[in-house]
């Protein structure tokens, strides 16, 4: 295959760097076409793993692929791989309505995983989670956990029926760290860090992460990780 | 004076943004040189604030700064002010050791202002807590909290001798959520996102943010805001 700049309608995406092709390989290795690695990488205990879990005809040494994919960054191993489609499972849920930002994103989905959230609902979004940005923010923590993209709330909840979705906002009854959650199925469903979340959110459970009134509002990767915090001592 | 690029030596710095500039104007007006208004600017409630606390021969109307300073973003409002001193009073500190980011930075000062914490500590720091950048990422948060800086651990802790601190690092006893904060002064340390705190911290009262093993370590302004939010919680 040709390499070229990734593009969101490519059926192939890149992780680009040690870190995040490594968990690549751990965890999602059917889907690898190819490793590259870098003529200056000597890092022996790397090179040695993906020799051991990699066979040899798709490991390739051709500097090219870096001047291509990586800019400016320092990167010296790219994984390349087949995008594949994931369902959530039935268990606790992270939802996200309109996420902005591919950054935020990875480093939302590494909390998540982090914190014992293995499955991120998408509602109302058009970002690219397979973005090689996406994936290098989430250090290759995608690559560990479920991301399902839906259309609307209501196509969420025809989905999931029995969780029960605790809505993050500014005006809310419920604060956070006050109560325990629900003991069944639960979501914890964040807005867009500009607009929050819709309104028909309030017919949920709003929660408020309570902070004094000197600032507006939390940033929104903070606010999900202080979440996923309180979540996994409450779980 | 005449406009041009921030640099870490000059006197002055910029708020970029109306929001920014309002907190400028709220928290440090006898600092302002000047505020500028785009042409196009036209949010009729800031601009009766900006001109009922500002003199009107501070309010300049001239849109060459714009492109100057704010590069592709949507700026339209933007504070000229003389930079100043602070110190840290004596109460609740957070203290970060080597801080690699100004976005970053920034953030982290948003959430300590958000959680009570109204003294930052940068020790071993280069950063330049005045640029742009961080003033922008902290939504002004900047100009209602302190900051000082110090060349190391031992010069903060002289100046600071009652303060107990927390260092927060990976291998720690003490587990974030499961003691209370000592009731006298208490100072939150953190460090630097790739390193870490340097291994002297040892010596004060190691903190850890439990999470899974599926991750190596959390972003750095996540375990920063879970650490105020408990400190809230906890004072």
């Amino acid at each position: 295959m040709k390499i070229k700049k990734y593009k969101k309608e490519d059926i192939y995406s890149y992780s680009l760097g040690a870190f995040p092709t490594i968990e690549l390989i751990k965890n999602k290795k059917e889907y690898i076409i190819s490793i590259y690695i870098h003529s200056s990488f000597d890092n022996l205990e790397i090179i040695e793993f993906i020799s051991k879990n990699i066979s040899k005809d798709k490991i390739i040494h051709d500097d090219k692929i870096f001047k291509i994919l990586s800019e400016k960054e320092n990167v010296y191993v790219i994984g390349v791989f087949k995008k594949y489609d994931m369902n959530l499972d039935n268990k606790d849920h992270l939802l996200l309505d309109n996420p902005s930002n591919m950054g935020n994103l990875g480093t939302i989905i590494r909390s998540s995983l982090g914190f014992d959230i293995f499955n991120i609902a998408l509602v109302s979004s058009s970002l690219d989670y397979f973005n090689p940005k996406v994936i290098r923010a989430s250090m290759g923590a995608i690559f560990s956990l479920n991301i399902e993209v839906f259309n609307s709330l209501k196509e969420y909840k025809n989905k999931f029926k029995e969780h029960k979705i605790y809505s993050f906002m500014l005006d809310a009854s419920l604060e956070l760290g006050k109560f325990d959650f629900d003991k069944n199925l639960i979501t914890l469903a964040f807005g867009n860090e500009g607009s929050g979340l819709p309104s028909l959110y309030h017919e949920e459970n709003p929660v408020i992460i309570r902070h004094n009134s000197l600032i507006d509002s939390l940033n929104i990767t903070n606010a999900i990780s202080i979440a996923l915090y309180e979540y996994r001592k409450n779980r």
